[in-house]
């Protein structure tokens, strides 16, 4: 015997005409459509408050902490002292608040194309951005993320690119590909790190691959790691492109050591004890980026669904 | 080559554990939970602004016409001078604003339980009630329909039920029930008639059959009329008991005669000159209502899921 | 408290991308792609037996009687004497059943494109046909609808269209167009009559009213009808193309005295009785069809989703 | 632009009333049920041929190496000597087909309660036990595990349970109690380790956290890990219960040197270098494992949706 019957109202987040995720709505906070993309703020019944972008949920409140943790932890821990950060998307604020979590850090641009998602986000998800945006530290510049690193002067120690997934229809498609990560490449210190979230590793693996065999033509190292987010229903995978550190020979050691003199207290997913090891990729993984030599350029960028 | 993806954002309308209708949605205007029941307020993609109670799409802009005018029409036709007609439910208005358009009517008493329902309606569905609460001829209780009617005086033309469907945690299922019907009975005059949503016709024939049935033990004349809508994706059917007009025998000149004398011009579905033909049940329908003798009754009622 | 989870395993019929209907399956009795088509033949929960052809239902066991008690019985009820009839389609044998119930039937050619259907129906679906496949009256022929009766001798009396809808990777697209409906009447008797299934009313209206404008070019006499169908959640239309018999012209009488001759015992759906009212049509469904001259050609068919 | 709409066929498998996924079906090669389970073989458009029972995706082509790597290696590799092996489940018959890779493995019996399931197996999953079933040390009993092993007279190396998930209404529920576990406990060898799927590590957290602390209250060691699963849409936990052997203490080199000298060649996942860092849970399990005592009793057991 069952409490319920099924719910009535669903977001139904589809990977391929084949195949999609049904999850049921408990309220909805906003919906409608920005200059960009179709924006969703919506209470799922089992993840709480989600914000969904062009059919895709981007972060939830029960999980969000593990998709921001591993994005920005990995990179900011593997650099020996984060002063100033650029971040491209990240309209919820949360990446933002785990960057600014590191006290080496002076400075982080955030650029987000988007206004009115990043209006959205300040308004319903507070507790993504926990204040984030009033950090003088920070600072918000609205408009395309390549085209500002295009014009700008550079020198950042860290990129880290929180932007919505590759799909034909939506507005970052032009920020996977070889010719961005030249420029991104051309705007670092000499020492420099970008991280960049690169879909699901098994789900999207073919994206995946492409996206890490692009970044290994224009930086010498690339390492990625994953963690399962319950929202995605996938592998999510964030990979690093280095010019000098490579994440996986800090030591657990020296991990904790970064970990406790910056000051970073709360987490809940990243455990600076095992992040050598976070870089592991399973075999069948290592074959397939090995398998092709595809890569994504401006004018043939990999797409997902 | 299709231009779209499917929906990211759905209503599923659930008919059973086996059987459900999936409506895309534009966008939401309103989501939470009365006192009462779940509600929603979605600009569906195909059938435009929708209220939908506890699981069930209630009306659509696109088709709310068919099921009001079938609900009201073919029942105030039928009595030569409706006067005093009691509604009972009827949250969006539209009922309300059919009623009026009889000229004959001098007063509409509207009972409906859920008073934040009859806001919601009154904020978000001006195109359903265009102003028909504010008519000077129509009264607004917020009560239990049942318990009103139990206490009123009577003396009532006709009284129309336009309630949500009997499911097992709604508050609408003791309005269908042999007590009731009797209750309802009593305050009609002596020419008064009844009307009643009765769910979908064939979809679910077996609690159409009851209801038709039940109100068979209380009134001398009971006949049926669907209509599909596609809202609802069924044939919606609609119930008359009277305890002296048959509609049946009021033919297609007088049922025109009728409608231009009482000032009804602007008809989509309902058509006076097809008015005693709207009675005739499909040959499998007349038989199923015959096979059996269950009724509805306060301690054993009809349910859909 | 429910009985039971949703179910798992699903047709979900798609009319949109925005617009669907869940069927819970019970079991598979066949499942694959012929030269034409993809054929699932399941047991539907609450359906039975069922024919799916590319994600559409065509029948099932618990409501072909509607759908071909309307197809075949207006049509040849309004004809004085159908002797000869031509079926184009009708591949699970129900359309040829309910035409050889007519006793004025001396010979029905049924012309299906895909053999491995028809087998398959032969195989799995014998309480559609009922042997009729066998009667010495009928004749299988596998081809191409439109080809044979371009080349062939003509002189019909009724053709019979129980073809798959017109979607646009489908089989059955030019068999709904002008130049068709023109080799048709060029093949018919003086006083033929033709019919066909012409989807739904009112959830492919737009289809619905080209279909029965393209009619209108052709022939002199065009009415449709049109019945629910639980499995196809939806009015369906049938619509009667005619050089001289009008079929709203039949009066009750006359149609059943035809049924009783003719020797037609065990009918379900279609009532003799109700014959010339079968064909009124909603008001916003005739002023749809008056909006626009929009008819189906060649180059140009009608489609649904 | 889209080639394709929708799939018309799915298996939908739900996590719960708010959760579920939905998975494209090519073609069914079996559908019905058996005297314990409903069962579906289907080619997965997206997956390939999968077992599907009582609405739970068994296993994939695609992907059923990581699961079956992951529930056998582990523990094998943690076992010194693997000798004699009791696997309870596993009707695919690819659990003993990654056991049998072990050459030090002399005796493997499974006991499966459903000979159907196996029988569907053998004949329709080829792929999957590729023959081991004819290995002569391994040995198939048809028959309750848990009555099985009461009976028998133990001095297994290792149990493995592949067994399905704890859910009210199918076969396995009391296969993840205490009560059981003190059995199997009680036929291992003194050295002896057994491991059993054990759910969802996040999306079933509290269930998997239920058997990790059951497992404690009965052996002095317990480690768990997790992989990603597409077909689950989930990362599938095995967790790992042993007397003496740590799996935490394997070092790499060891692992690594284990697997070469039992010859085992082909593996897709399963990293021995890797091995003693599989155990590490993320921090927010960590900390959920601690923070009830809940355990699964016979008569209170463990369960998900």
């Amino acid at each position: 015997m069952y409490d319920s019957k099924p719910s009535t109202h669903w977001i139904i987040e589809w990977q391929s005409p084949y195949s999609a995720s049904m999850f049921g709505i408990k309220r909805i906070l906003f919906s409608g459509r920005t200059k960009y993309q179709e924006v969703i703020v919506a209470e799922l019944r089992e993840y709480g408050i989600s914000l969904i972008l062009d059919g895709k949920i981007q972060s939830s409140e029960r999980d969000e902490f593990i998709y921001h943790e591993m994005l920005v932890h990995p990179a900011l821990v593997t650099h020996p002292n984060p002063e100033r950060v650029l971040l491209i998307g990240g309209g919820e604020g949360a990446t933002l608040r785990e960057i600014l979590k590191h006290n080496t850090v002076k400075e982080v641009v955030m650029v987000d194309i988007d206004e009115e998602v990043v209006d959205i986000c300040k308004k319903y998800l507070e507790s993504f951005h926990r204040g984030s945006f009033n950090d003088p530290r920070a600072k918000l510049i609205i408009g395309d993320g390549r085209e500002f690193l295009k014009r700008e002067e550079g020198g950042w120690d860290v990129i880290v690119l929180d932007v919505t997934d590759p799909i034909e229809e939506g507005p970052s498609k032009l920020l996977y590909t070889k010719e961005f990560y030249e420029i991104a490449n051309s705007k670092l210190k000499e020492d420099g790190i970008l991280v960049t979230q690169s879909t699901s590793l098994t789900q999207n693996m073919d994206t995946f691959a492409t996206i890490f065999r692009t970044l290994g033509k224009v930086f010498p190292i690339v390492r990625a790691t994953s963690a399962f987010v319950p929202a995605y229903t996938a592998d999510w995978s964030f990979t690093i492109a280095s010019k000098e550190h490579d994440p996986q020979v800090v030591r657990s050691e020296e991990a904790e050591r970064r970990v406790n003199e910056r000051g970073i207290g709360d987490l809940k997913y990243y455990d600076p004890s095992f992040h050598p090891y976070y870089f592991h990729l399973p075999k069948f993984v290592r074959e397939y980026i090995n398998k092709s030599d595809k890569i994504a350029l401006d004018k043939a960028p990999a797409f997902i669904y």
